[in-house]
């Protein structure tokens, strides 16, 4: 609808109307207005598949969903480095919203995966902001193709579930920007999903809910975001507050008490009632896109869409560890499954994204017709091995010529609404794998698992599969690349460190009742780890392949840019194996001088591309970096800055196997504002040409009597090397030459050398 | 003085008499008032030795300080963890500052060595506060023994010298007061300094020389300081702020333009006079202090404060390797001492505390008459190590029974006024040490230097001794420790990290130009590696004897306390091994249970002693811990407080060897204040009883429709444990009860509940 008539609509309806339309009419729609003709519309969870309230069921919400299609969560997709895929998955999803007239389906979910134990964490895509942007992007371009919005979400620094409706996110400018904003900014950007969901956290103090700098100041103004802003599901404080913040819409129902308070504030002077306009504005031009392209006869093939899953899950596994070429498995042999994720596999999480699917396919009934024997291994719902189990897995793995061990975390480790407080696989499993290893020392571990978890077990078997959640169709998709069909692909979206302690937000995570300090900053993941130099368990970005790829020939279209060019960068990859299959070919950028070196990560993906080739086939693969693949975030102009320097230019398949390396100097075109006063140091001031000019005189007086730590001297008999009084005389504030110049300089002079050099 | 008289002779100065006497003469002096009687003052740089002006050479504070004696810098001193023994030093130094005639020697210098970088670590003590803070007390108690003062310093929060006269430390209250101050108000409590020294830096943005919160509110008020500050040598930015925040003297002279400003303020009203009375009342009470104690007859006699301060090097060394007992050396066999060290110790840092030293001792001069060679081995004033000192190294090395290489961080690496940027030794002398070792595998590697190095070698030699920086007399003590006259018994104050990398503060050391940020918090040092239960070469605490130690019969007096209570903490330390030696029996403290267990050491050092026994000897030692040792600072009630429950008493000889262990339990005295809202949650609502009297059947009426993530159901094909939806109801604000009660909660009766809680 044409946003003039919305308005006329919207002209149209009482203050309790509209005040109405700003919060659900109960869990999953938005209210209408019957005598203007306005509609409801109803939302629903997502975002890898549909988890829509069964309305034959009851309107609380509080009963089964419909039968859906489960595709793998976010964690597995974000492995796949395949931004083709997630958006083909994304259109099926749209055809199911279509199908089922949903308006919106609530995702993708794109926090950043700050810290193992968020519980969360297996809706998240990863640790880094560029593959996180990425993917939701492609996520929201294949839903939306369908005419059915999304709902990209938590917005934003929503972390942790530990006290996850009261604590406040304690975060820099630089780390928001850098890290926890990027990928709601690419997808607003780029994709303009139809609606953004706030989180239920407070950022800086202030709840996410009712924060106008994050709703309107950044989102709408800074990124152009055109859609309706709703709340998570119960995260309105103030809903007033919320209002004029740029929140258009409470969810879910509010019992009316919120609809009151907005009339009475805005009865009483204290709200503009053009903000509940705009409000109302924004909400209807949604709903009402959805309403003109709704197409309730869209097909929703279910058993398509589970084949589909299956190819989503097989193109999203990682294979960490293939000692000796244990796989792929030969299908003549006889193999053992162990471990009750091979009959029932674990393929989603709990929580809203929790999908009622229609049917599902395990490992062994994927496995039928190849010789394969099953054992149960341990208890899931009793997280137990008992003996007997643990024996019998032994005996079947002793028997087969590789045993299969699918293990991972169970529902009740890793869920919305709570975090995890270990990174440990359940005791049982472990020592179930163990004792497998024992008996047949050809043991490849399959993983089911949102997020990392330590491996005690690492070396004593020779093949480890990250199935991560995989969806429904998980079985089959395991059986196919284990057994070879499918040549695994998936590299890792974030470090798998060897222990919790090693993670980056280890000390503060979770933090005080208050809230949470974000105090590793911008060093989240391989950000930290690459800077401290500390080992990791597997990598960001790595992954293998049953086949070899090579790198060569790194090219860059210049080596030296402005910040306002671009420059392209080619390398050659070829498969030098004897199968077909697929590299992840990921391009990192290190600034190598910056005047924040300190504070630089050493690199950061800035671009990749998933490419498939033959046995000896080459491609050439060219990528085109901007200024933002070089700038940072500088809080003393709120804006992406270039450092002019130089800059590394990594290209590998894993964020620590980067086999070419070229450099690039980069100019920056902007200018930082300066000004100077009594404090401003020497250092800082022979930089500046300007302040330069001003000052040399005064500093080559000055550097005849300074050198002395104190003002005394240095005994005569120790040498003081010249270097050592220029490092110490670098740091001296302009203020200091009044008391060293022994009155020759007066505070008059310095302040007229102050007027030049602010000039 | 009495207070009254000097009260009266400030009521006799004119206003320009008393802004005069807040700044300095010159580099050295207080001002004085000739016509009223009152006497300038000089005060010195130290703290280990007297950097006295020679005033026969000239008044500007350029040219060469008096020939004095130079002990072991607090690098070294905090190394022998035996206050005792830096008690008598303290005297030596008091006499000393008698016969020279200062009122105030300027140290002890006791900032936390937050990075192994900072330039002027030697300087400082340790990372761990209590340590600093028992050795700086008796230090200062040594030295005002003597009736002249001391200057504690740099206060507050300068733990880098990049920048140092501008930057602000970025830290939060309760690191602050939990590392950062302690030592400052040990000292202050139990020895009273004369004087304190404001660093240079700004805190939180604020300069410390202009800082009232600092200077009066913690210092004075809380700690009941009665002494006078003064400034660092140049720290004054704002003089009027500065005496309205408790600044009372400026160094040195500011050529009259502060005084002149201080003049200016009080006629515009803009500053008190009562202010300037009562910095001249505290300066002037210093002043007559040492006046009328001042006994320049005192006998300095330099050659037996030479020999102490061989006594005092030699208790500090640690012994951090020892393979194979290749230490002691045997005064028959031929050793080659190897590197220019050995001849020319490095003994003391650059700058401030630089002493003109009357003689000094190198390990060569020392072992006359033992069967030692020399060879040079590295060229320190290149910076170089050139083929043919190695080769004629390497072969003194191959002739000798053992190689012991003197070596370790030249002048220009480390000193007042810039930090370092790795950690890394010269590699000339990595070079060398290797070179040695392929000669001769029996080598010993004997380290000067201040603060960690990286030893790139250490599975290479046998034998490792750190003697930081020594003092003057260094080489005989080397010699006794290394032939066994003296049994080493020093401890490492602070933890060596295999790399810098490894440092907590690495990340963000050094910082943006406007500041660095403390981001690490209270994880300094051993603090942060226990924690992230890293590998550190070697431990906080740790040092190796020629002897053994046996630890045991940890007993408590009480096993539950309450806060305001104290508990005993005996052990039973035995030698058991051949020679007489000394161990330090280390007392650790560890919250196992405090609601911030995420935000709390694992351990901390809260008791220490020194303990000398003859061979099969045992001892009883008892220490006593009280509130301070439990007790965390809690920002939100800017106080000390003890969380109820169970702590850990760890005893052993070094943090990372802790044979005994027992539990207390220490219950709090104190009540949090609690002010609930409708955003607290149900967890903390329910942890108070009060409270949890009010909203129990709120909750209770709650559970049954919740545990449903976003508000929808869980499929019910998949069960959630009643152990999930608890987890996730327990972070629910109040507020919530409204939406999903359904109606049956009001406002109203939320604000009732509330009111009843908040009584």
């Amino acid at each position: 609808m044409e946003i003039n008539k919305i308005r006329e609509l919207i002209a149209q309806m009482t203050l309790e109307e509209k005040a109405g339309l700003l919060s659900g009419e109960d869990f999953w729609h938005t209210k209408g207005v019957e005598r203007l003709g306005v509609p409801k519309s109803m939302v629903s969870d997502g975002p890898h598949g549909l988890r829509k309230q069964d309305e034959q069921a009851d309107h609380l919400g509080i009963n089964d969903s419909i039968k859906a299609v489960c595709f793998p969560a976010a964690s597995a997709t974000a492995a796949s480095f395949d931004p083709d895929m997630i958006e083909k998955m994304g259109e099926a999803l749209g055809e199911a919203c279509q199908h089922e007239k949903l308006s919106v389906l609530l995702g993708p979910a794109v926090n950043i995966k700050r810290s193992p134990l968020c519980g969360r964490n297996f809706e998240y895509f990863s640790e880094d902001p560029y593959l996180t942007g990425v993917m939701a992007t492609a996520l929201i371009k294949g839903i939306q193709s369908k005419n059915v919005g999304t709902s990209i979400k938590h917005f934003a620094l929503n972390n942790q579930e530990h006290r996850r409706m009261s604590s406040s996110s304690e975060c820099d400018e630089k780390t928001i920007r850098e890290i926890y904003f990027p990928a709601f900014e690419m997808a607003v950007k780029e994709a303009q999903p139809w609606t953004v969901m706030c989180s239920y956290n407070r950022i800086n103090g202030t709840f996410a809910s009712e924060n106008p700098w994050l709703l309107t100041d950044v989102l709408r103004k800074e990124w152009g975001f055109e859609g309706y802003v709703m709340s998570d599901w119960g995260a309105v404080s103030d809903r007033v507050a919320g209002v004029a913040a740029g929140l258009d819409l409470e969810m879910p129902a509010s019992g009316g008490i919120n609809d009151r308070k907005v009339v009475e504030a805005v009865k009483a002077g204290k709200l503009d009632e053009k903000l509940v306009d705009l409000c109302c504005e924004r909400i209807l031009n949604i709903v009402f896109r959805y309403v003109e392209n709704a197409k309730p006869e869209t097909p929703w093939d279910k058993e398509a869409q589970h084949l589909q899953a299956a190819e989503v899950a097989a193109d999203c596994m990682v294979l960490l560890k293939n000692e000796g070429g244990i796989l792929p498995l030969n299908k003549e042999d006889d193999i053992a499954f162990i471990g009750e994720f091979a009959e029932k596999p674990r393929f989603q999480g709990g929580g809203s994204s929790h999908i009622n699917c229609f049917k599902t396919t395990g490992a062994v009934e994927a496995a039928k017709g190849l010789k394969v024997t099953y054992a149960r291994g341990y208890d899931v719902a009793a997280d137990d091995a008992p003996a007997d189990m643990i024996a019998e897995a032994a005996a079947a793995a002793k028997k087969a010529k590789v045993a299969v061990v699918f293990a991972g975390l169970p529902d009740a480790y890793e869920s919305e609404g709570y975090d995890r407080t270990h990174m440990r696989m359940p005791e049982s499993q472990n020592r179930l794998i163990e004792a497998v290893a024992e008996a047949n020392p050809n043991t490849v571990v399959v993983l089911h698992n949102g997020s990392p978890v330590e491996m005690p077990w690492i070396g004593r078997v020779k093949g480890v599969l990250e199935a991560y959640l995989g969806g429904q169709a998980v079985g089959l998709a395991e059986v196919k690349v284990l057994f070879g069909d499918v040549n695994p692909s998936g590299h890792l979206p974030e470090s798998f460190p060897i222990k919790l302690e090693d993670n980056p937000s280890y000390l503060f995570y979770g933090g005080e009742p208050a809230g949470t300090e974000y105090r590793e900053g911008i060093f989240v993941g391989y950000r930290y780890y690459d800077k401290k130099k500390m080992d990791v368990l597997f990598p960001f970005g790595y992954g293998l392949s049953y086949t070899t790829f090579e790198y060569s020939g790194l090219k860059l279209s210049k080596d030296k840019i402005l910040d306002t060019d671009t420059v392209t960068v080619t390398v050659t990859v070829k498969n030098t194996g004897k199968r077909a299959g697929k590299t992840v070919a990921q391009v990192y950028v290190g600034d190598v001088e910056g005047y924040v070196n300190a504070v630089r990560p050493v690199r950061e993906l800035k671009a990749f591309r998933k490419v498939e080739l033959q046995p000896g086939e080459s491609k050439e693969v060219s990528f085109t970096l901007c200024k933002r693949a070089f700038a940072t975030w500088r809080s003393e102009i709120h804006d992406w800055f270039v450092e002019s320097g130089e800059f590394s230019i990594e290209v590998g398949d894993s964020s620590a196997c980067l086999p070419l390396k070229a450099m690039v100097t980069v100019e920056s075109t902007q200018k930082l504002p300066a000004h100077y006063d009594m404090n401003s140091i020497v250092m800082d001031l022979m930089k500046d040409p300007k302040a330069k000019e001003v000052i040399a005189p005064l500093i080559s007086g000055a550097a005849a009597i300074f050198g002395d730590g104190e003002g005394g001297s240095e005994a005569a008999n120790e040498a003081v090397t010249e270097e050592m009084s220029m490092a110490m005389m670098q740091y001296m504030p302009l203020r200091s030459m009044l008391g060293f110049s022994n009155g020759a300089v007066t505070g008059e002079m310095i302040d007229e050398m102050l007027k030049k050099m602010n000039e």
